[in-house]
């Protein structure tokens, strides 16, 4: 088992679980040290559902870019240089385009990143800006965006980062290892948002290989597998529908997709790890936002919360068992959306003069 | 030496270093995993100040709620709940009362922040209202805040988490020891900016005491000392002036304070360290901050930018010498302050139709 160190010697996914990722030899990585990221218990959301479960969060948001999508864009932006690319394009709702505008930063290679107007939340905006990202704002959907960039790829013209590049999932896959190496074996649940669907693709994938993988070694006990338990929101929700959403709407920005590309993906590992996909509301996914932050200290973006409304809704529907380990991916800052957090807060500001007794009684004294 | 484990094992920063801290027995950590940030190497900033120089980021952004401060806030809350306090009160320039509401909330208990108006970035203000604190927004200066909450926490009605507090030092040292862990010795110069001046003092006291406490140990060689240089931002510069000032105003609103709690100790570290406290210009941090995010991937609040332009000017000045190990703690991250990303970057954004001509025409291709 990977003993990955993250205070003293981390050095990102690449370095902690190459032999997984099979990037080719030669390929040096691009990395700011992302991955690592901690396993936290939440009893407050535990209590909350009512039942006697382990609850653990996976803070997919201390990322150097605030996402989950670093983990993919080290191994993508290292195999894009690798292979001469001198321009790194996707298209995005905003985390995607943060990391690949990070990483070809840092690489030192040109990024534009196509996204839809008018829905991408400030914070993802402002990061694309200060990388130096070149931003082609799009008169349409994420979906339309996405076929863009993939036609413009084809060409030869870039690289595409979207994670319909193998590369992506294969970094993905390692939130899924640092899991297993957390816990000592797979969880009973892993909950996750779902959007364009690279992520539960990457972590179905992750843990079967590091199954196999550990098996292999024979060193150890196996880790066994997760069952998966995704989630759309209501009003992005075409797995569950079944069909194509022309025209997605909700305040899960982060999952406003309505054509995903990983959709058969997505599809198989519900099936094949005897899960599920099902959705949460907009107004389940701001509860679920105000409640993780107010009773675990801990502020994702809307999108992540659909995992924490999801298992909510597991609880009232009773597949959750007494002793179950469930962990939930976070996979996004609530800093990256501050608006919706100033919008829907529930903790109020009070003006008041600079002295003592002025103070004293706004704070309720 | 600590070898701290973040991926798998790492449980922040009370665990990790609890015999140099030295809360109280039975005192239970109140923690969201802090600590264990990444030290990631710089070469385009080395590049940029034109020397040979091993320039490594402290990203202190990797913190559970995006800034160093959740170091000390773990520890102070601990000891807070452990002394039986109610409510949790603190005055901010924006960071402090992010991580205080966070901890707060974790812990369950309340907690009160007095902010400046005005003057306070976005996103931390939408982290303390997550979170559920109470704000209290006063006609006044962060300093004036600062009396304020002292003064009610001298009767009794709650608990100060501000940096006066002792155990936020303690916690905050911890960041010194992780240095010294992933190099395996001090680094030749430690930069950072100073505000409060209350991180500086805890640096200094934190690379002190992990030499006195690894030389104690005796089974190896002792880390040794770094030098000590603190930029303060030149509108809040009292440190550098040697007199308080009335009404500080700099872009870096972290730091904007004219009256430092620990300036006596800030003046202790710089010259018992042989280092020294300078001034920075707001177009040198921001001239930084758009440097740091285009050449190293890396997105920090403007304080932090502090330590970047303050490095570069070092550089000028001849203060840095061929092979000197530089580190750079980046103390916040930039998503705190979208709005300052937006109106300065270079990176620019256009607008066309869906259509794959469009958008490689938008592209430049």
């Amino acid at each position: 088992m990977t003993t990955a160190i993250r205070a003293a010697g981390w050095r990102g996914v690449i370095e902690a679980y190459s032999d997984l990722i099979g990037l080719p030899a030669g390929c040096r990585p691009v990395t700011l040290y992302e991955g690592g990221t901690p396993l936290v218990p939440a009893p407050g959301l535990a209590k909350a559902a009512g039942l006697d479960v382990d609850v653990r969060l996976k803070l997919e948001a201390l990322n150097p870019t605030g996402s989950f999508k670093d983990r993919g864009m080290t191994v993508a932006v290292s195999a894009a240089i690798h292979s001469g690319a001198k321009l790194i394009v996707c298209a995005s709702t905003g985390n995607t385009a943060a990391s690949a505008a990070a990483f070809a930063a840092r690489a030192g290679i040109a990024c534009a990143v196509v996204v839809p107007e008018g829905k991408v939340a400030l914070g993802k905006m402002a990061q694309a800006r200060a990388y130096g990202a070149r931003i082609v704002i799009i008169h349409g959907n994420f979906d339309q965006a996405l076929t863009a960039v993939r036609a413009i790829a084809d060409t030869g013209a870039a690289a595409l980062v979207n994670s319909v590049n193998p590369w992506r999932i294969q970094g993905q896959m390692t939130a899924a290892f640092e899991i297993v190496d957390e816990l000592g074996s797979a969880p009973d649940w892993l909950v996750l948002p779902v959007g364009n669907a690279g992520n539960i693709t990457a972590y179905w994938k992750g843990f079967r290989e590091y199954d196999a993988h550990l098996g292999q070694a024979g060193t150890q006990t196996r880790p066994g597998l997760p069952r998966m338990a995704g989630f759309q929101a209501s009003g992005a929700a075409p797995i569950v529908r079944g069909q194509a959403v022309p025209n997605p709407e909700t305040v899960a920005t982060a999952i406003r997709i309505g054509n995903p590309a990983s959709w058969r993906q997505a599809v198989d590992a519900a099936t094949d790890s005897n899960g599920f996909i099902d959705e949460v509301t907009d107004e389940e996914i701001l509860a679920a936002y105000s409640l993780l932050a107010s009773t675990e200290g801990v502020f994702a973006e809307p999108a992540s919360c659909a995992s924490v409304a999801g298992m909510l809704k597991m609880a009232r529907q009773g597949r959750l068992r007494p002793g179950d380990r469930v962990v939930l991916v976070l996979t996004g800052n609530g800093l990256k959306d501050p608006e919706t957090a100033v919008s829907v807060s529930a903790g109020g500001a009070v003006e008041c003069e600079a002295d003592v007794a002025s103070v004293s009684r706004a704070m309720g004294l």
